[in-house]
């Protein structure tokens, strides 16, 4: 089969399709909310409503898809390199629609808690993605494998992701949590989960080499893991010293999959996930889902306090006859709906994308951004030559793999 | 003409000149205003100024300074690779003082409305670069022009850059908006534009590809386009799909300018734009002044509420009997002062620039970084040989260019 | 004597009893506070605490983290390089506590004014870290000394460290001011001094280099000099002038510290200062406590404000007899006990690092990371052939040292 990478008029024509499409649904159905339109000025003097309200209805839409496109990020982490930008795009227009799907029947019908998104964010986007790059599976991938390899300057580079995500990661956690004290825990619990799986990651890491030395695709990802495993429980009460003990085993359990997991879904699940998203959302995020349902279905009045349950969990309302215990087999329901979707929508987009005419990649051209993009000639940033006797041809085009904006196993390799 | 490009005695000098007039102009004139002096502490009980409220007034200038700055910034991005930092310095002690002018003109005599700077920061900026460029003209350029194209791992810092703009892009266009409503549609508008800016961008530089693969200078440029475009209208009720229609337009002209506007610029207008600012600030700034015109001109009460019309433009005080129309025309007059301010500025920097002892390079030792910078010795970052023969020898001396903290057309070149 | 730098056990064990020691003590004494507790929803109604307020106590003690964290990166860089990742950990254990001791005894006992940390953060965290690597001398270091020298991408990298800090330092140095005069003070008081130390850095870099040019680790690095010398005043009235005349002063002493001072350290005391932290944070710091020194002692009513002052030094319950004289000279007390804590605990501890079981690296290891970091094999990020008869041999083992999280005298050195 001839693969045809040329993208001139898929490429252009889909994303024009895409945003034509947008523009008319913008035009017809989406105007301004009551705070952004300039009636408000009208009804702010009558509703008379503070800045501080409007502050949170006005950002909570934005940070929805906040949320919505660090699911489609997690996903990506599975298939960067093996697919081309047309299928990224189809890839996105679907997950969206399944993400928001998914989030409406968990947060709404069953009104389940997920304030850092380990369940609809984390679990989602990572079983998803894998199950797409499973039913896309490439046997031959061996043969651009070696490109795959982080290399040094990238690592470095990669670094700085995984330090902005873990300063943030607080603030991303407890962003749509009640304010107060709800919001405060959800902080709170994920810096402290965070801080003991930076421990244990590195801990594990070193433990596993031979030579005791630390890698730094562990350092990048695993020390974020606690993050999504505290997603779910942040803003329960679960403790400080319950959140460095998740932070503790998530450290543990994500450097572990980067070293024996990784391997073993690709050599016999014909799952290849290029930066190991399931050690670092996957996996961590059923943790965080299982901790969340644990912690909320072992709530008390005595810890919450009677009016703090009620405030915690919204049992109010349609929740009025609710029990702690009610809340975490809802919990638990939301985990398995989670999981469902992921495995049905991946299957349904993975088939989609097998068709032939989205101009992906031939299996000894992945990871190689000479396929899509316009690579500078006559210069490029790495050459080390490993061989003694080694002579640059004129075949020495530098190919190199975009690094996405989530650290990762990163790949930019060379040639020679 | 022998060039001088030894610094030591003048960009010492004129660095202590300017601090020193600095530090007496601070001495003899600024003070801490009401909210930053200790008598502040008197005043407030008096006065029962709000928190909310003095925090508004005392960040309003530094903001402004940042405007400023960000101005600045993109006529560097005209003469970058081609000057000394004398001339650099030079620049910006003169375009400081026409910006501030321009400024005042605009929004104190004109009452223009421009939040995210379309016309005070983009084009302004960007016009002037280009007149000082344009003056500044190298006729031989092309013996250093290798050094100018951009390089793999430039290309993967500079795409920080554009994250980190595209991000705050928002927060930019809304900052010095009224809270509330403006505030808040600045935001959403200023989000819908860049949104469909960045499908534009990629289905262009793909269409124009022989190929159909992306260019990454547009990807970086291009994407951002759509921020500078509906700058001037961002608070108006420009409506979504409104914005969308202004980024999907601004993501084709910026790819098309970098295709065919620059090269052309240069051939036969003598514009030699080092990072294609006339792309992503010049006609995108253009454009976004335009809009903003028409935006307001075609303003009514029946989408704004009598009130919010009102609120909206300021038509009260001085601007008491002003109709939208009354409003539009002067966004138009502003539109051309900026161009006449740039116009003229420019002419006369570009002459003072032109006075031969500011240390400026010569045109063979233009995108150097060797020239101004103490270059560690005997490493560097890049080096793959394009010729199978090369051998290399004692001159391959590393030589790079500094990028600009904008994302641009960086030009870490080598040498070989 | 023989060196094993295989941490494969020490390591891990290390990081566990840690881990496992934080997480009993917070298991027994760590509890949420009031404002992250859910009775706090039971508490609010009756203690009618704004949402404000609840922000303010709540942010507290993460940031005063924040600023703890700050003190041990600057110790870092006076050893980073030289010591293993379980020399390290040690190393921040005992810093920590030292730092809680040294702040107790400033901020309580001597009711010490440091807002930004001048004192307790970089003056501590400097002479802690020099004091510890002048115990930790390293006789034969010239062998592994090309390898420290700065690298032209890393230079661009640590650039963009310098650009966060330089924009975030007026937030650092206000951020656990009085809400209010102080905080706008605070930051207006950085922005002015770290403005004014740009220019002066280039100004004396410039005129330090027999051709004129500048050297980024210069640029990197002392044109923050400015931020840490204002830390103690930023809250005082200063006036904008006065800040211009710190970090024009700063600039200039920061860069000579460089170019002299730092070679001198080496060679005569046999301090080996990695990253020239007594250039950015010791020199500066110092100069910082004694500016605040001076600026408390010349307060007056005509400037503060009669209420001004008392709520500007708190001149009220046990301090109610206070004059300015005295607390300026309460602020040299506290920079005397500061260099004092430094001192001694840094002696301790750097006896306690010389113990011959922590897995250090021999002399001619140094500043290599493939010696506690498994490097990706076969490529790396740098290679440019100093010698025209150059022949890549397959011991070209790529080899560099991490960069800190603060700018730095960054070192990716290259092997051949």
């Amino acid at each position: 089969m001839a693969w045809n990478t040329n993208l001139r008029w898929r490429l252009p024509l889909t994303c024009l399709l895409l945003q034509g499409a947008m523009v008319i649904l913008f035009g017809v159905f989406v105007r301004y909310d009551f705070q952004a339109d300039a009636h408000w000025w009208t009804g702010r003097v009558r509703r008379n409503l503070s800045d501080q309200e409007n502050e949170f209805y006005y950002r909570y839409p934005l940070i929805n898809a906040d949320f919505c496109v660090a699911s489609v990020c997690v996903a990506f982490g599975a298939v960067l390199g093996k697919v081309s930008p047309i299928q990224l795009l189809i890839m996105t227009f679907f997950q969206v629609t399944l993400f928001a799907v998914n989030e409406f029947i968990l947060l709404n019908l069953l009104q389940v808690k997920d304030a850092g998104g380990s369940m609809t964010i984390h679990t989602f986007g990572a079983y998803f993605g894998l199950t797409v790059t499973r039913i896309l599976y490439r046997r031959n991938l061996e043969q651009s494998k070696e490109r795959e390899s982080s290399v040094y300057q990238s690592d470095l580079f990669a670094m700085i992701g995984t330090l902005f995500l873990w300063m943030y990661w607080p603030s991303f956690n407890s962003a749509i949590s009640y304010h107060g004290d709800s919001q405060h825990r959800a902080a709170i619990n994920t810096y402290c989960s965070l801080a003991a799986c930076v421990l244990t990651s590195v801990a594990t890491s070193s433990a596993l080499h031979k030579k005791g030395k630390l890698d730094m695709v562990h350092i990048q990802n695993a020390t974020l893991a606690g993050g999504v495993a505290v997603g779910t429980a942040a803003e329960m009460m679960l403790m400080p010293y319950g959140s460095l003990i998740v932070g503790f085993l998530c450290g543990i359990f994500s450097t572990l999959g980067f070293v024996y997991l990784t391997p073993f879904l690709e050599s016999r699940l014909q799952i290849q996930d290029t930066c190991g998203i399931n050690n670092l959302h996957g996996i961590p995020g059923i943790i965080g889902g299982i901790v969340g349902a644990v912690t909320a279905a072992s709530a008390s009045p005595e810890v919450y306090g009677e009016e703090g349950l009620v405030h915690s969990f919204d049992f109010q309302g349609s929740k009025a006859n609710w029990t702690p215990r009610t809340q975490g087999k809802f919990q638990i329901y939301g985990l398995l709906v989670t999981l469902g979707m992921a495995l049905m929508g991946g299957i349904i987009v993975g088939l989609i994308l097998r068709l032939p005419f989205w101009g992906q990649p031939s299996d000894e051209n992945c990871f190689e951004d000479a396929v899509y993009w316009e690579i500078p000639k006559g210069n490029s940033t790495v050459y080390i030559p490993e061989d003694p006797t080694f002579k640059p041809s004129a075949s020495s085009v530098p190919s190199v793999s975009m690094t996405s904006p989530l650290p990762m196993a990163s790949s930019v390799p060379l040639v020679p």
